[in-house]
């Protein structure tokens, strides 16, 4: 396999006339990085006249993945490029599909694709319309903008995922997301390549899709936020257009006080229930001993399988703490009877019982680490939240597994930590090749306690990607820098789909602030990131406060982006200027242009944070900007002065420093670490005591 | 009527415990301004549970509006608010209309509605559902952020329409405009109030609406952009839910080139015939003089009258040269035999015979200005591009019309410019009572020569909002202080709703840019404006240049907003500065923080420029910014300096301004004028000469 992320600097003679050739100086943006890229001489350039062919296979779906590509084309360039589709001969990119893909998408298809891009025209070939799908992306992240106009460098590329099972959990329970976020989603989802959207419908804080069967499921089970079955058949139609398959999760037995709402007789004590608020692991669970609990879910379970037509079926099954079925004397009995000797036999007979339903409905059954217990057949798959070496342990046992843990989104960490994560890790080496065989990929996981429809985008885009290209890319594809470079580009890529991973921040702040200029505001919230969901939770749990579903979710911490990259932009100039041994004149030009602007800021900013209530608790964020701003200028004086800050200066700044890290309103100061590298160059590399 | 532009100071005391009663001090950003408001005593706090009752009349149609009620007020706010319909007793807001309105929306229908807000409840009162969905777009713009959390102030409102036919045309021929684009505008249409979404749907540059009758029009001549009619039932029904007709728009006889790529017979002229990819009024026409014609738009309109249950349609009728019909000798038989004196008496007879198939179709015919000839049956509507004179002549004579002069938003005009067309003008001084009631109102244009799916909704909001105004609230509501500052409230809101009038720019820019950090073009596109269209189509004659529909709309002219925010508030701070008598030192340090951003801007961004092909254009505009900023940086040292600036620097300096405000690159340095202001100033106000 050869990486290319040198930069190719591709020659081309200059054209006469109206249509100058291209000359390009270009770097290959693409994520996830193919398996094999080969770069060729010369450019496609892109005008509006870009014919497509449809050879070989046909299909309707193909047709309106030329439809769709021709418009995003249009987006990635400008240019107004008609929807043409014609004869192999006259076109400019040939499609070649061999053959249907199946009826029902199913994982392990072929997906690969190879794409030849040369000065005058492409072609696209692959087994069946999933290659071509994820070709077109291929091709559309060719494309960039040049001293002469839009261009595709001439390149061969041959490329096949490394794993068949590229996911994104989305719940949607926690907090209900609109079906037109979730297409948003599955749009973005297609460029990096991933094919599974697996959707948590139901949980203790909600049921989100309509049952004709058991309607008070939605009717009492949802605030009236649900998905109705013909919105639901849409937006499964909607992803399998774009390769993506559709995973349906009702979490059972535990994770389902919203069931109980409308159908309090499925549940292990007695009623009424209300939909929970909270967060956390709760006792409600659905009762394993009466014959009616699996009347219901067969019911429940058949029109479940004929709306979601993916051949998996996810049950959940994770974190049931067993209280209620103590507490239950005929559950108890019941036990006794079926000697059972714990919740965990229980539940084992709970979910063999369900696994029958699942399967006598054709699907396999799919569930979280819990789930794999003795009995269960092999056609079963493990998500696991425990670790690769549960997966592992699945696979000696002839489970097949995906990967989540590691992959959790909402734990505000950034991108590079979760692209090491490898579903692999070292299970290639104690794992016999049938056995890695069976460890099919992997899924993020965007939990929703602190996430809503309005801010969603920005807590998976664009850091799903560097879990998308895990998934896809060979596993020695992992230089950080090279992740984030491609990042920042698939980023501004989803912003042309219609993705508000960043207009998002900028219309909650313009609410925040109420109205009026929110100049120094943007500037603030550029220089901070959100801290990880558990400082968040102890700080709320230490304020005595109780989090719950109806807390709305509209701080500063709830609008940033979890990776600042006003602070990696800044950080990178600063490694610049230590890389120069502080010599290098436009980086510490910038670097100065940015303190004062931090440090100016906070006396512009108080005036309006006083008059809204969700701004208010940023004042000490604002002066502690403002305070590492004026330590980062003195540092630099000392640079600029040639001079030796003092010790005990580097050690004030140090503790000062040291104590702005600290969140504040869950803020973190994502610059602060940068400052600290000012201040230690200062002191000629004194790190931190 | 009472208009409040007034800070309404609303003191509430301050409840205890967790839920403290908001004391507010809250604006109205009501857009457009109701007939009358009474502010009350207090507010509504806004909370995550907001039950809503829907009380007399029942319809869908209602419920449908409950439940995006529920979500705008949750993106108003952040708060989780489930849908909740309940009794009366039980709810926030009662909703209550008296019976249904018609089947087909007309306009002419009631949409006045009745509003109280207090500090416990609102109660929303209309004839019917019209009223209704208008009442609860008042209430969203009602809710603000206070000190304490959201809330809406008490208020009693009574609000009905000055006229009853508010629209917005939108040119969908010239570029195409895909249906998702459509529906945000529509979004945008329901937020003002408007209640005609008029879709110009052929000219000679696109025909966008499939035609199952005859296929060609849309095979042949829209490059595959077309609505098909599921596309357009279904928008249709969008449009319906919020109170919006839709009105369709067939060109014809003239600006019909599109139709005749695949049906050349219909034309006066042999064909072939292409695509017209040019702009201009151009020759081709139907043939008026054969029966066949008539029978294909029998046919045609008998097909279009189904597909849009409107009860108008829109034949267009404007711009014919008349030299196809001159050439042509069978028609100049035709015209000998007729007894037609010339080809406007030809376009008569043509616009007659049409009329009676329109009608005969159930349809009353629209038309633009040319259609008005003698003997036209009294049930068609004017709209009047060539002004209210033509309107009010129309009206004399007992036809109805609409008004778009002045209401061409392709110009890139001020809003404050539009806002002062009335459609009366001084009519209601030269026309009875029962004349000025056949002056039905008006629409903006958005004309597409200069528009993309990609900024159409910055070229079309929030702009239109102020014709809007103008068109729903009375004529003596004028002040464009107060509706540039509620201008900017529904900017806000409209972003919330998914517009992307302010984040296309972003996304145009970091196209230009490539990739990486685009702050330094940010600084610079905020700072510029679209030179007019008028201006620009003039600049590309002079360089020779043909402008087409393919040439890419993707420059900084493209991109920047036709008003610059920045620009208008530097100007503010400027005219402060001047009327503070140069002691207002909060501005002055606002305008040399801006100015000192402005002048070192140049510098960073001129390696950016050199990288792309769409960026090469703005050097010198870069230039002429840091040239402005230096010398608003002199001008405020001699200012500051209590030195009067001499007569030799003011006379060069304005006369470098002047020549900087010149057009560059179809851009306009929108903060030249404020800049001469500082200059004029520091020189004891003498203006340029």
């Amino acid at each position: 396999m050869r990486i290319l992320l040198l930069v190719l600097v591709l020659g081309l003679a200059a054209g006469s006339g109206a249509s100058d050739q291209p000359t390009m100086s270009m770097q290959f943006n693409l994520m996830p990085m193919p398996s094999n890229v080969q770069p060729g001489t010369g450019a496609l350039p892109i005008s509006a006249s870009f014919p497509v062919a449809i050879d070989g296979y046909r299909e309707p779906r193909l047709q309106r993945a030329v439809e769709r590509f021709s418009r995003d084309l249009s987006r990635r360039t400008g240019l107004f490029i008609g929807v043409k589709i014609v004869d192999a001969s006259k076109a400019t990119l040939v499609i070649h599909a061999e053959r249907a893909s199946k009826p029902v998408q199913d994982f392990g298809e072929d997906e690969g694709y190879v794409l030849d891009v040369g000065a005058s025209g492409a072609k696209l070939t692959a087994q069946n319309p999933l290659g071509v799908i994820h070709g077109l992306q291929t091709f559309l992240q060719l494309v960039a903008i040049t001293p002469s106009g839009f261009a595709a460098p001439a390149v061969h590329i041959e490329d096949a995922p490394r794993f068949p099972w590229r996911g994104l959990t989305i719940d949607v329970s926690r907090h209900f997301i609109y079906p037109d976020t979730l297409r948003r989603n599955i749009d973005a989802m297609a460029v990096v390549k991933m094919n599974v959207l697996h959707l948590h419908l139901s949980d203790d804080q909600g049921f989100r899709v309509e049952s004709k069967e058991f309607p008070k499921l939605q009717e009492m089970g949802s605030d009236g936020k649900f998905y109705t079955q013909t919105e639901m058949r849409d937006l499964i139609a909607y992803a399998s257009d774009r390769g993506i398959r559709v995973l349906p999760e009702f979490d059972m037995p535990g994770h389902s006080t919203s069931w109980f709402v409308g159908y309090p007789e499925l549940a292990s004590a007695a009623g009424p229930y209300q939909i929970e608020r909270r967060w956390g692991i709760f006792d409600p669970a659905m009762d394993p001993s009466r014959e009616s609990t699996y009347k219901f879910l067969d019911k429940f379970i058949s029109e479940m399988a004929e709306l979601f037509p993916d051949h998996y079926f996810h049950i959940g099954g994770d974190e049931v703490n067993g209280k209620q079925w103590d507490a239950n004397p005929k559950i108890q009995e019941f036990m006794h009877a079926h000697k059972l000797k714990s919740d965990q036999e229980l539940q084992q007979y709970f979910t063999l019982q369900v696994q029958k339903i699942v399967s006598k409905h054709h699907k396999e059954m799919v569930g979280w680490d819990e789930i794999l217990e003795p009995g269960m057949p092999k056609d079963i798959v493990i998500q696991s939240w425990r670790g690769q070496e549960s997966l592992a342990e699945a696979a000696r046992q002839g489970y097949r597994g995906i990967l989540s843990s590691g992959y959790y989104l909402d734990g505000m960490a950034p991108a590079s930590q979760h692209y090491v994560v490898d579903p692999m890790a070292n299970a290639d080496a104690t794992l016999t090749p049938e056995q890695q065989k069976l460890i099919l990929g992997g899924e993020a996981c965007m939990w929703a306690e602190f996430i809503s429809d309005e801010n969603i985008d920005s807590r998976i885009w664009p850091r799903a990607a560097a879990v998308a290209e895990r998934l896809w890319s060979a596993q020695s594809v992992r230089d950080a820098d090279s992740m984030y470079r491609r990042l920042d580009a698939v980023s501004v890529q989803l912003e042309e789909l219609g993705l508000t991973h960043r207009s998002s921040t900028e219309v909650m702040l313009a609410r925040m602030a109420g109205a009026g200029d929110i100049a120094a505001l943007r500037l603030l919230a550029d220089a901070v990131q959100p801290a990880s969901i558990t400082i968040r939770e102890r700080e709320a749990e230490s304020a005595g406060g109780i989090q719950t579903s109806d807390i709305p979710l509209d701080r500063m911490v709830d609008a940033v982006a979890p990776e600042s990259e006003v602070a990696r932009r800044f950080s990178d100039d600063v490694n610049q200027l230590a890389a120069s041994n502080s010599q290098d004149a436009a980086a510490k030009s910038r670097i100065r242009a940015r303190l004062v602007l931090w440090r100016d800021n906070d006396g512009q900013l108080e005036a309006l944070l006083q008059n809204s209530f969700l701004l208010k608790e940023l004042s000490p964020v604002s002066q502690k900007l403002a305070a590492l701003a004026a330590v980062g200028l003195q540092a630099l004086d000392f640079i600029d002065n040639g001079r030796t800050a003092p010790e005990s200066w580097h050690n004030e700044q140090s503790a000062m420093i040291q104590q702005a890290e600290k969140p504040t309103a869950d803020l973190i100061l994502a610059v602060a670490p940068a400052v600290q590298k000012l201040v230690d160059a200062s002191a000629s590399g004194t790190p931190r005591q």
